[in-house]
């Protein structure tokens, strides 16, 4: 038998970890290099944001999720070059510099917030990307209603209590609904000197729809119901500032208007990591505006035909940048490498199962869609509930948060709030550093 | 009837949340000031720091815990001054400075970790006394293993894998114990360049015996325990240094030993809020070395009755700075003032009512004694279960409290270890700023 082939993967997210758990009992090697020790569960953020799910619950660990298998080293550390010439990927982890050859590589690297050129507004309005974005806003929306306790000054409460979330897309949607839960429902007895039903919570998008790619009909009901919530959807109306104070939108007549608010949210718009941009000056392959790599029909780099680049890293077909399409991705990759440990030359085309999607509006409230069946409503958030649940990473996770599920939507507690001094410092130094510091690999 | 008077209470700790409590449906108007928006239950931070428990489950929010109460505010701020004379309370959050004058008050600021005099190792060692200081204990641990799975060098990956604790009291027993659960139990199989089964848990103290409180018998019984458990425990060893990659211990001889060790908990002594200290000033009572003023019978202040310093900051009769002196205290204080509104002058001394005290050693072990009556082992540790579980603040943490102990206790797993990049930016800066540095309220 040939010599087990060396796996690489770039990253721990969807892709990345379900390319390494398909190489379970297959005959290569497998080291998953990623910049975080954790697998996020990046469509529940929005709940550790607002205080429902603790971080653990949607972040385990990637090395504990594959620790059965054998075949799989977890690194640590941040990729700053692949040579696809001589087959090596170089990382590093504070200050030690490591570089790993592979027969096949995965990429998977993932994307991040785009600002559209404006990467001064991630100050001022965090994205919704990271673990540290989640616990940045938890942060921030707790803290705003705790200065509007100690504040005299109405104007100042009306600015501390001022919401705006940018991106109606499903995360924008789901932060806004969660937002305007918290203050419409589950805080108002707490506090004394203002009423936090007072908030206002907006929902802005460039674009005239919210949740544009669920289709006319969940769209327009998903914005009653945003409305019905007290939610102020604006659509149409772009960002062109924002500032510790305030956010100026531009309207579609070209006026333009500052909203006083502390709070602000970034939920609108991803920019593939820099990696895609190496691939594509190695081999010519073309990269798009959002940074993402077009690739063979089976996923794989032109002319590279070991090297695989997927989910929000890659362009083909017009595919979105959800999760089932990392997930499928990744496993395709692995079935095409592992197939290759006996027949070299073996590959198929990828074929994208759309399973549907879905966004949640408040609790018992959501919309979905599964091919040309949509649901708006109650049924949505039980099919919401479902799917969400049956794909978190482990039974301890799924225990503990169906009971934070509990405790948030039959009750009204919020039981991950705990603000910490680490953040303020942190948030603090990345004003000075700027957006995407990342100290926990880079050493200086 | 006269007028409602008011009372402000300092610290959100055990000793001033109680007290609030205390004040249910009473004819007084109450304010709460804390320097965190959470009240801590300390007694389990060492879970947070081992990845057992969320920060959420054991530090719910101050005023979530209040909520019901509508005579109780609750302000976040740093109190810098007591003025006795004109009755007045100063503090601070952010850039705002407010003052409150008050009928009665209830000092209840607690303590934080005592380095005795060598605040430079707090940089190296950190305490155990905040949520933050459990974060950055668990960032340290799981980033230590994380290290040395990319490390080559066998000296390297034993100074990464060598855990020591300082202090012998239940906080380092506990933490020892559980530091050596992770490395002999939980994270085996998840490693594959080094056996974390190698590492070295050890628990240091300049005294003669682990637990020295709970008397000869059973501080022996916890030592063998520890013992059992692959710990070294070493007594009679002070520590008179700390760096990054070593501590310094020097043996009832006077020898001294270096030992090579990435991380370090410190888990001995402690030091009351400098409120005391201004305290002492104004009234001449006197205040300790461990800055804790010598209060009346009653635990008011000489020549104040309606001042009380109460839990970790007062020093009367040798009782111990522990949860239930703190509780009990609260309560009497607020009973005594409630008392007031009716009959001015009543008072009664503090009456202690020792419930006992206990420790775990790791899962299924732990030592208890309630007066007279001592135990080790399982007997003991479902005590401490129970107690544990009774005296966790609120519902729904004590129902996911107890779903995480069976995934840790029963199997092995770690559902908490999400390490974030706020922890590392927060710990460059507090290295620049010194210990101490508190931002959330200071605003430079």
């Amino acid at each position: 038998m040939a010599d087990r082939p060396h796996v690489v993967i770039i990253g721990s997210g969807f892709g990345g970890l379900f390319a390494a758990r398909a190489f379970a009992g297959k005959h290569v090697d497998v080291t998953l290099i990623s910049k975080t020790a954790q697998h996020l569960f990046q469509p529940l953020l929005y709940q550790v944001a607002t205080g429902i799910l603790s971080e653990g619950e949607i972040a385990p660990t990637t090395r504990e999720v594959l620790r059965r298998q054998k075949n799989v080293q977890v690194h640590l550390g941040q990729v700053s070059r692949i040579d696809l010439e001589s087959r090596t990927v170089h990382y590093a982890m504070l200050d030690k510099h490591m570089r790993m050859s592979y027969d096949y590589l995965i990429v998977s690297a993932g994307s991040s917030q785009s600002y559209f050129g404006n990467d001064q507004f991630a100050r001022y309005a965090p994205g919704m990307k990271t673990i540290d974005d989640a616990l940045e806003i938890r942060g921030r929306i707790f803290g705003a209603f705790e200065r509007a306790e100690l504040s005299a000054d109405p104007k100042d409460v009306a600015r501390l209590t001022t919401f705006v979330v940018v991106g109606a897309g499903p995360t924008g949607v789901e932060m806004a609904g969660q937002i305007a839960e918290l203050a419409y429902r589950a805080l108002p007895d707490e506090f004394h000197n203002f009423d936090t039903r007072s908030s206002r919570v907006i929902l802005l998008d460039a674009a005239d729809q919210v949740l544009g790619t669920f289709g006319d009909r969940l769209s327009g009901k998903a914005q009653r119901a945003l409305e019905r919530l007290g939610i102020d959807v604006r659509l149409g109306q772009k960002v062109v500032d924002v500032d510790a104070r305030s956010i100026v939108v531009e309207h579609s007549d070209g006026t333009r208007e500052r909203i006083e608010a502390f709070m602000k949210v970034w939920a609108a718009g991803v920019q593939a990591s820099p990696l895609g941009k190496q691939l594509g000056e190695q081999t010519g392959a073309s990269v798009d505006k959002s940074g993402r790599v077009s690739v063979q029909q089976d996923l794989s780099l032109p002319g590279h035909p070991e090297v695989f680049v997927i989910g929000d890293m890659m362009s083909l077909d017009d595919l979105p940048g959800v999760s089932p399409v990392a997930i499928q991705g990744g496993r395709h990759a692995a079935r095409l490498i592992a197939a290759r440990v006996d027949d070299p030359g073996f590959t198929e085309p990828f074929q994208y199962f759309d399973k549907g999607s879905m966004a949640t509006i408040s609790r018992f409230s959501a919309v979905a869609q599964v091919r040309d069946f949509r649901t708006a409503g109650f049924i949505a958030w039980v099919l919401w509930l479902g799917v969400h649940l049956w794909y978190l990473i482990g039974f301890k996770h799924r225990l503990t948060t169906l009971l934070h599920w509990t405790v948030s939507f039959i009750g009204r507690g919020r039981a991950e709030r705990a603000v910490t001094t680490q953040q303020v410092i942190a948030r603090r130094a990345i004003e000075d550093h700027g957006p995407g510091y990342n100290p926990l690999i880079d050493s200086n």
